[in-house]
């Protein structure tokens, strides 16, 4: 069946969809953990096949999500807590027992606010690559130090070049052992906007179609690890026109005053549903994205949470 | 009647709201042009009596808008053309035949990318207050140099102050004889976006209600003429649902597909079609904008334009 | 005697200017303390009558210098203990006893990196005024909330406006009890460059004559006490020149190689060579200063840390 | 002869040093023009052979200076006219008669005012290769269209990686025929700082000793002719201790009252006069650089000329 695909970043999301439906995916292993003090949900998805891969719309690993609720607030007890789980969640995706040299990618427009979340990431990390190749370890008093390098690639406006062409460069000629790269994505949904850290052993896959890797930022492409961190700070125009038009359709089944009005809409399945309000919303729309207004802060806020957690687990041996 | 007002920070949006219900509005009287050549048009809204203002949800006073539909482009040449045009009007506004004080006052929240129009105006304009001060006319080679000066407020998150209480206190202090004010706007409709400039001696008047100067960045509060330049950059998250669920009805009440469909949603008149809608929508959606995603370079074009026509109009005597 | 006067923003060095001439200073009073786990030398200069003001070139006042030598380097839990001291110091100077009204002042220029240090720390203050003016001390879940508003007022070149005109007029606008001004500031010493911390109850007194407060940012010119925290980022490239000829100066004089060199200046008093270094320096160095290559990481460290410090003080009733 | 060379970015200068001395430099061909309208000093200094390259101490190649003294003013008219010079100057040294894939590297650190020249000169560029490479050359209406790329490394203690691997990596990907590099100097002269620009197809030769040609971003180390283009903006805090001991030299000898003084200093020669100041002044200088106060005006009108220079060079065929 080749059923329609909302769009989103999050395999949390994409496992959400099809709960809705009640269907039950095969090759795909989900596990849920909630801790009671730092109200942290983490939901781990392991694809395992290729066909789990293919419901999912998304390539085999694993995916851990952490919900934060309380991310978009200004904490800094909270903030270093969630960046101690980040930590821990990034030492069980790379083996740090001996040196390691990784290279931390900022993606994203450092000069479009939302954006700008990969950049600013990288702006807090300890670099610690050229320190080591000079003077070694000794300035860090510790015997196993890992090699920490970091790029800005800016995107393809300003730079003329695919983002993957400057890091297979980068990698080309650096040679590190991992790839950690930072982005900003999109959401399904406004609630989950900056309160949700996606961790995946998977890398970057835009359009996240099975089969489609090799224009992905991930081992297929760079040919060593990939771990991406996501953290959605915006959603698409077309999705939040999307998501009232549902809750209409809902409202339409379930009111009684909006009962006859319902009647020939709910009749649509989602996908022509979907296809309708294609139809009927501003081609402008494509090119737009929802954000909050707040959103300079929440990304500085969050970054720094994110960093902060990369420094951890790197900078213990 | 108390007719049901869409949000609108253009008053050309304002009077086409009215125009589409066939509504003749008593004390506003409206002039278009065309230039052939820049094809920009340029609508000049005047409301002339209270009536007018109550009826417009805007203050009395002139607003000019020039729709400039290439101003999103990179092009030089335009660019200069929208300058002059600006300048012009600007002239027309502001009376400077004698040596003048002017305070050019960027709004706006400099780290959001589609707010900061204001505060990148302002980094682009030829400042001479202190220069004038100092040392005369003679560095400027002209008997008569306005003295011009600038502040970037910030927002009220940043500075815990109402932009107003700043302002207030910087024009008690130097005691300017009119403030310019820029600011981002949000627009009715995705397809003005970047592409329209209103000018308006009203100033600044949020929520734009009748009877609510005072809050306002406006004569009343400032106590010398404010002319207010504006760009929309943004449009409300829940415009965006609107003006689907619109084409929705609209939709329903043409096509033949739709018709029993929309029987019972075209029965609601447009107050409660958006009062359905505002039930419907994520309350989140309140707190949120949309925007294009080139939205960096848009912004950094506009807003040069703008402080090329503010300097062409001030540095001429 | 009309002794010269070499520039500082530093009390500290105009007392060790003095103490290197062994001159005693009436009306002033010294006191220093060292805490050998944070190796922080604290020196208190108490300038106590007229005479003193006008021996030591400063108003009469408190002069607290904080000494952190490792402060230039990126070490987070030593910052946070320099962030500590800092924020006693102020409860010490700001009766914060009772609720108040607290206006922090960034000066400086954000966009050259060593002055940009007043802006930075403005941007990572928690600022409530608004807050609390709209909601009372309830968000907050405590009984006594310090009022935090903050403005960055930029530069002249860039405003065509005195700073001292913008924070009067905000100061008369909104009436805060007390505010806390921070600066980047001039050493005479490159070894103590982004190493120091001066806070004074004296504010900013720029050509630190006595008898000309009125051009300052202090008590007399707003009408409020006004606190300043700098941190000297620059050494004026005069006073680089200066201390390699009183170097060279000192080596003749010791040296048996330089004797017979420095016979000759070695007879010229401390003002007489500066003057003869003025006469041979390029006059373009006056309007140009000397900083280390690193200086984005320091402001921006420093300035965190004192953030973290202003912040300390002001939330603890 | 192994005479002393004091550090310059500049050909100009080092050509300079040894007019001083009166001495014929064999291998090297200069020529110079001076353009009545604009101002504009043109001075050609080519290297042509390897004898030339170790008397100058600069690599084999042509060095094209422009030296426009009022380059520091805010004279848009002028600029422009420098952006032409400049323009005429890239089509000599590039051929631009075939279609060309052109990466333009923004050298420096963007958070050090007086070293964002590169990055600010990459930010107002008209990138196309995207463009080209995904509609061809139809969307500019032109036959031929040069596929322009950027990328801004950034420095070593942002990315832990050395600028010339990320530039190397990025060659090897994207396989561009030439690279133009744009970097803020180091002069050897505060009076030329900001108002000279110095093109060289030599590429950027750190030390600039000759055969040390690999660490440097050139035609040997990336496999394509490389342009420069530099501005100086910074002067060597340690040049200018050097300039004023030497005025003090100069002074010892010429003056009367100074006689007596200058006797013994004058005996020795540049280089052991050079070595004593070395020893004079403090070790910090060596990491300490000296600019303009009003460096962030300065460095963004520049590279917005330069910007134009290129843009001029390079968008026709």
């Amino acid at each position: 069946m080749d059923r329609f695909k909302i769009r989103t970043d999050l395999a949390l999301e994409a496992k959400e969809s099809f709960e809705e439906d009640n269907v039950e995916i095969r090759g795909v292993k989900i596990e849920e953990t909630f801790d009671e003090e730092s109200e942290v949900q983490t939901t781990t998805v392991v694809i395992e096949t290729e066909n789990g891969a293919k419901s999912m719309g998304k390539p085999v690993g694993t995916y851990i999500t952490l919900e934060a609720p309380s991310m978009d607030f200004p904490d800094d007890a909270y903030h270093e807590e969630v960046s101690k789980i980040l930590s821990t969640h990034l030492k069980k995706l790379i083996d740090l027992k001996e040196e390691k040299s990784i290279l931390v990618v900022g993606l994203g427009n450092r000069d479009v606010t939302p954006d700008a979340l990969g950049p600013d990431v990288v702006g807090n990390l300890m670099i610690t690559r050229h320190v080591v190749k000079e003077y070694g370890t000794i300035p860090f008093g510790q015997d196993t130090i890992h090699l920490v390098s970091s790029i800005i690639p800016g995107v393809m406006a300003q730079t003329g070049m695919e983002t993957l062409e400057i890091i297979k460069g980068v990698v080309h000629e650096t040679k590190p052992d991992v790839a950690i790269v930072i982005d900003a994505l999109a959401a399904r949904s406004t609630k989950r906007l900056n309160r949700t850290i996606q961790i995946t052993d998977t890398g970057i896959n835009p359009g996240s179609g099975v089969g489609n890797h090799r224009n992905g930022i991930n081992k297929e492409s760079l040919g060593i690890p990939v771990i991406a961190i996501g953290v959605p700070t915006v959603v698409d125009a077309a999705t939040i026109v999307n998501d009232t038009m549902e809750n209409l359709i809902t409202a339409m089944d379930e009111s009684d005053r909006m009962k006859n009005l319902g009647g020939a809409l709910g009749t649509l399945n989602t996908a022509e549903k979907y296809e309708l309000i294609r139809e009927l919303i501003s081609p402008h729309l494509n090119t737009m994205f929802v954000t909050p207004k707040d959103i300079d802060e929440t990304v500085k806020r969050i970054s720094f949470t994110i960093s902060e957690g990369i420094n951890m687990a790197l900078s213990q041996s």
